[in-house]
């Protein structure tokens, strides 16, 4: 075999990234490999009117994945058009022609990646996922081979570049959150759309492919306890930063004697930490290892470009596994186990907290509001109130010594009756140990 | 085969660390690998004397590297005894006996790395040297696997930990370099002699080792300029962060249109950059990709543990290797080129400079300083004096626009002539573009 030979389906953004990585850099793929890494079809419903790298030459052309993926020449199939539907029947498709596969999709990943790689071993192909999670970052490659020595007790990440780039203007620019939306939408930084960002089911996709590479266990993406970012507001910044510490929406994965505890939510970091430097559009993850302790990896969360640099690595990879003879052989889901893994409860994470309420000012909110925790056997920490023009809707914060998080949702339902308070408390994690 | 089997010459720091790696997350490898990774035999000159983990059974013990490497029940051996010596007769013996070998050792592969890669390629053996560079950091994963599509055209790093440690206390403690370095030494973070980390020579190799990986050329260390961080005071950090700026020993490896540019040396970098983010021991690695834009890895530089998982984590990846069939086939150092890589001069760098003088405060020396920076055509950015206790050795500082090296250079080597100077001038890079 002179050249391995990839089909492309999927023409959108991440398929036109490919395209340009792989023919831009071809030479420098081939000194790399040793042999070609050929483009020998691609698929689009528009492949008719789209423009191609003219390197591509007489490249073969189809409307129809299924003449893609059983063409003799395809010997990778690249998967990059999203979605959990017709991806799926590629997939399948392609790996009972025993076609290598590569994927960006983290929902369908997120959703099936453990059954879809039973099916790959069991065929004997190679199945590779870079670019589903945080596309400009090797985080997988990190995960499967960089750190793979290691036992991972926690991963925190910033995964939703949407999410981030909002949450950090409004840091920034002191505007509300919907204004930062609406001007994130005009951008075409945020979708129509913006729930799976926004409420933070993106994120929990990644998170759960995450934890599988990390902690070798099929995790349900419905199993993570998910909060999106919607009633963050430029007060909950002040505060934050007076008390030391920023917010991003946090994805985390934590080993603990019981269990995994997962979740996606809006959380107070300190400022020292490393996590807090990560801005806009940018996607981090920081992995704490039992003998590695911390390492950080950064970089584009997504784009065309970044994305395509993350299927081209992957595609290389595989290219050289089919040269090698050697398909995957054990799953990165992998632990057998039978059935599905389930988290522990987030209730029994135990955390600080900063809750923040809005109250219509009179005397004894203070004694209420600390009647109710100390009934709880919660410890107050600080009380801190910002000047304020308002007295009809004055804000200000209560944070608490480390406590289960059940017992602090008990106490916010109770506060949540309390007639002087405008709004629910907001009550969000401090991760102090970042 | 049932298992892949590891002998291990060297049982020091990094042996011992990757000794308890490879017993305590035994259970867990066995699941990732699909088969074992067991420690067949081990050698030290003190291996009579050494408790080793008591899991380890009845390993063969041997004080005699020779006779470890040649028992057949070694498949993969592990060099971590360092130096350039019997590590690199270890390393030839190993890939004569056509034995895959892991090393952490950054001089010997530095120097000879690309030699003893041709011969583990003839040899059809499997190569690894993870840990040989930034401990706690997977950096070959990444560059090898996760952004190997990827162009690079920029590499910066943090990569020696004793030299972040002593700027990061001079920084926050104010204490003289001295101080601080004899802190180091008295707490076993620096060594008795401590040239090697101070002067850049360690950082050194391991430039030249990531550069190889990125680049694909084979980098003479000494070919690369280098200089260290004696000269760096409390005084140059009030005015760094006057200007916004903090100091490192920055290694970095950039791609001009004229060939590579390589360089190890104090250099002021923007408070507001990540990089700037890396306290203490720590280090970093900045990479600047064509398509993937920037992406930073930041981990543990050294320690028996973190270097324990780099070890591990190749140990595993090589066993898979061998389980497939799978030798090396192609060189990380490798896009094949006659004789050795010159990378272009520094003298052709151009950058921003910050010049700081110590003077005896008389009339006309800014005048006498600008006449002759204004004679090399290098425009004067800001004049910034602090306020300080002496007249006799006044500091002041010069902030350039962006001018080659050469230009610097002359003008640095003609104002120390003059007399009211009471030292050299200290020149440093300011990297604003970080």
């Amino acid at each position: 075999m002179q050249q391995v030979n990839v089909g492309i389906v999927g023409l959108g953004n991440v398929g036109t990234g490919t395209l340009a990585v792989l023919t831009e850099n071809a030479a420098q793929i081939s000194l790399k490999l040793g042999f070609d890494l050929r483009v020998s079809a691609v698929c689009s419903r528009s492949v008719n009117t789209k423009q191609l790298p003219s390197s591509l030459g007489g490249v073969f052309r189809t409307t129809d994945w299924r003449e893609l993926v059983a063409r003799p020449d395809v010997d990778i199939v690249a998967e990059l058009v999203g979605g959990t539907t017709v991806a799926q029947e590629i997939v399948n498709e392609a790996i009972a022609r025993k076609k290598s596969v590569v994927t960006a999709n983290k929902e369908l990943m997120a959703a099936s990646g453990a059954e879809i790689w039973d099916r790959a071993i069991a065929a004997g192909i190679n199945l590779a996922m870079e670019a589903s999670v945080a596309g400009g970052i090797p985080i997988h490659a990190v995960l499967r081979e960089g750190i793979s020595g290691d036992r991972i007790t926690a991963i925190y990440g910033i995964l939703n570049g949407t999410s981030n780039f909002i949450l950090t203007e409004v840091e920034k620019s002191g505007a509300a959150f919907d204004d930062v939306l609406a001007e994130a939408q005009r951008l075409g930084y945020a979708e129509a759309d913006p729930t799976a960002d926004v409420d933070g089911y993106d994120a929990r996709s990644k998170l759960a492919i995450l934890a599988a590479l990390a902690f070798g266990e099929k995790i349900t993406p419905s199993d993570i306890y998910t909060s999106g970012i919607r009633r963050i507001s430029p007060m909950d910044f002040q505060y934050a930063h007076r008390l030391g510490h920023t917010i991003r929406l946090l994805c985390a994965a934590r080993q603990t004697p019981d269990g995994l505890i997962l979740s996606v939510r809006p959380s107070l970091i300190p400022q020292s930490t490393i996590l807090a430097s990560v801005q806009g559009a940018y996607n981090a993850v920081w992995v704490r290892g039992h003998f590695g302790e911390d390492t950080f990896y950064y970089g584009r969360g997504a784009g065309p470009n970044p994305t395509g640099v993350a299927v081209v690595s992957d595609l290389m990879r595989v290219a050289r596994e089919i040269r090698s003879g050697s398909p995957d052989r054990v799953s990165p889901f992998a632990h057998p186990r039978l059935g599905e893994y389930k988290p522990i409860p987030v209730t029994l994470q135990k955390s600080a907290y900063y809750l923040r309420f809005l109250v219509n000012d009179q005397p004894g909110i203070i004694a209420s509001l600390s009647a109710i925790l100390a009934a709880k056997n919660i410890s107050l920490d600080a009380v801190l109130q910002l000047p304020s023009e308002s007295k009809q809707s004055l804000p200000f914060v209560i944070t608490v010594e480390p406590t289960s998080e059940r017992a602090i949702r008990e106490a916010v339902a109770e506060m949540s009756t309390l007639d002087f308070l405008t709004e629910a408390p907001l009550a969000l994690p401090m991760e102090k140990a970042l």
